[in-house]
């Protein structure tokens, strides 16, 4: 077990010397990694998941000690939920490493291989990052998910997780350590900061010389505090305002369907549905059925105008409304005229990360994947596919909104970088 | 011709202002760029090629008016040849239009298609990054060059040149306004900063919902503050600190020609050779032969306490020496006992550019090309050879140090981002 871990760390401890020796560590860890053997990356995983199985017991312990002062202080049920582990999502965590052992190992990749005039034979090939910095709230089996992934992709990573889950991603790190050891990587391989101070998260933004990539993973307040104080490049997940757009040319059916799947699937992820637009021309043949199938599922519609005037259900939306991301059981409603007005909603109020068009007419299709500039545009399906996993990619540590570096689902090959290998046979350049 | 070249703004401006105005209106073009067709782009460029060669009287009166005001504060003789402009080199920026005006159109590329178990066809398609801001110094011909890559990329571009160069960078910039106005693009996809008052720059570096990226070209001062002070993030193109290896199973004949190319053949630009380690096994064979070459073109050679002992002609080099990007003349050689502590030296002192090693052991080569932490790792070619021309990516912005989005040559493909676009036929989320 891990010096670290023993204690955490007061507040009145020297943070910077304590984030400095995180973050040399962390360099020099990253150099093994990026040299280590697929075998021993997957070892440490499969090792590191059987240790989470045999605590089980120690994780439970730790999590009720966050629990019972979460609920001294009084939080939400959602945060609650985010926060409390049982045995199936310990099992979940434990999968979940498996499932990354089972992943191909991206470093080392020849991703692209030619010969210009000059003779040499250029590679480009797949390398680790670095040191990545992960900076998440509430949910504990973060610590797992995105100690794997950057130790799948060779890189080193410093955990800062929420206060509020101290103990119990203190325990899973423990078991991390656990399969680090067993494999021969080092410790430092994977860190996690052993204090709640805030001040440890100012240190992590402005250590650009150790930390290659900081990537936050929250709500808007914590995005906002990383994108505006840190020093080192960022990969920013925000939640995504969605949108459905039924287009004249929908499948009555398909727009019912895809609306309210969008919306109430799971209303707490970021590829849940925030608003909902309509043709003018299919508001009174589709919109009725939707309103219908989402009240029955006991969702709260805010309509425009025309939506609250034709339906005693709907309340009027604010402006506010149009901007607002619910995470809940509620959805907003305009009526537009055609595709170009619901294209510059969505500009104007959309967060660049997953729309969808229903619609049977391929042109309308084409012009909106085209134009609407977010991570994730879809033709005839629901928002939620918004996923690593339904996308193939495996795990993934969120979805970026970003367009530098990584965009969209960002799993273990969106951890990596490239170098270019070059063979010559003595050229020198005219 | 754009209102905006008519006057140098004075300090005394608004400037957040007029820098907001600029930004806004970068985006507004962005979003037109984004689905230009190849053929306006390409028209563009070769209309403002048309317009460099017609107005090369204008450009070279402008760039007059520059180069007397730069004699008048007495600037070095380097930097008044890279702010110096003849007809060649206007002939040169043309043709470098003209090049790129060739290149393939990256915008609208399928980079990945397939289908997961869902049903959903998912392709990962290229797209324009958005907004690039340039910032550079006394090279007038970045105007075109930098202009001309965004442009081509369907990116639009926010260009901030150096004072020194201001005339001859709005000269240019008048005939990339040319340009866009005949192929009917707007004229804010390619915007010059009307002032030379620092707090411009300033000002860009801070706009990040209206820029995108940043890419700053010029000495460690700049890149420096731009790394320091930016909220957008940055590719960052550091001058490179370039090793020559000459390991022990190193051809004569080679290792004396890639270290004189290397050094020699233009000691001013990134991919020059700073450092020379030779294995000490043939510090005796080869070394002597290598100094004779060099000192025959009047390369100053900076040793180690070895290399100094062995040869009168050697200066002692200072531990700063091996820090040092000399961009002259100047050789720092240090003879090392074996690969280990080559790939040591390069790693504490080098720069994460470019860097080769000569030798005829297939497992020495692998090693250091799999170890070296750089963005070029060469093998029997040398160091100068780190170029998007040669690399056969057609023109480049510069050679980016950073493992962030684009390492290596940035050419037009460098400056895309994708997003994924997905064909459904009514598929909802289990």
């Amino acid at each position: 077990m891990n010096a670290q871990t023993d204690a955490q760390v007061t507040a009145d401890s020297d943070i910077p010397a304590i984030m400095q020796e995180i973050g040399v560590s962390a360099r020099t860890a990253a150099r093994v990694l990026a040299m280590a053997s697929t075998d021993a990356k997957n070892n440490a995983l499969k090792s590191a998941a059987a240790a989470i199985r045999a605590g089980v017991t120690d994780i439970l312990s730790a999590n009720k000690t966050d629990i019972e002062a979460a609920d001294e202080r009084g939080i939400s049920n959602a945060m609650r939920d985010r926060l409390l582990l049982n045995e199936d999502r310990i099992e979940s965590m434990a999968v979940g490493l498996e499932t990354i052992a089972e992943l191909g190992d991206p470093i080392g990749d020849i991703i692209a291989d030619w010969t210009p005039p000059n003779g040499l034979r250029i590679t480009r090939v797949r390398v680790p990052l670095g040191v990545i910095g992960i900076i998440y709230e509430s949910r504990p089996n973060v610590t797992a998910d995105a100690g794997a992934l950057c130790l799948k992709s060779g890189n080193a990573v410093i955990l800062r997780g929420g206060s509020e889950s101290f103990h119990s991603s203190r325990a899973i790190f423990d078991c991390l350590q656990h399969g680090l050891k067993l494999a021969g990587l080092p410790a430092a391989a994977i860190q996690i900061v052993p204090t709640t101070d805030r001040a440890a998260v100012g240190e992590l933004l402005r250590m650009h010389e150790h930390v290659d990539i900081i990537v936050p993973r929250g709500g808007r307040g914590l995005i906002a505090r990383v994108q505006n104080e840190s020093r080192v490049p960022v990969i920013a997940h925000l939640d995504g305002l969605c949108h459905v757009y039924v287009h004249a040319g929908a499948d009555f059916d398909m727009a019912r369907d895809i609306t309210v799947n969008a919306k109430m699937r799971r209303t707490g992820i970021c590829g849940a549905a925030e608003t909902l637009l309509v043709d003018r021309a299919v508001a009174k043949s589709h919109l009725p059925a939707i309103i219908d199938a989402l009240v029955e599922l006991k969702c709260e519609i805010r309509g425009d105008e025309a939506v609250t005037a034709s339906d005693s259900r709907v309340k009027p939306a604010t402006p506010e409304d149009w901007d607002t991301e619910y995470l809940d059981s509620i959805l907003s409603v305009r009526i537009v005229d055609g595709i170009d007005e619901a294209i510059e909603h969505i500009e104007n109020h959309g967060s660049n990360h997953t729309d969808t068009i229903v619609t049977g007419d391929a042109a309308a299709a084409a012009k909106f994947l085209n134009e609407v500039d977010s991570a994730i545009v879809l033709h005839n399906a629901s928002t939620q596919y918004a996923d690593g996993g339904e996308f193939g990619m495996g795990a993934e540590i969120g979805i970026s909104t970003d367009k530098f570096h990584a965009r969209g689902p960002v799993g273990v090959e969106q951890l990596t970088s490239y170098k270019y290998v070059v063979h010559g046979s003595g050229q020198v350049r005219p």
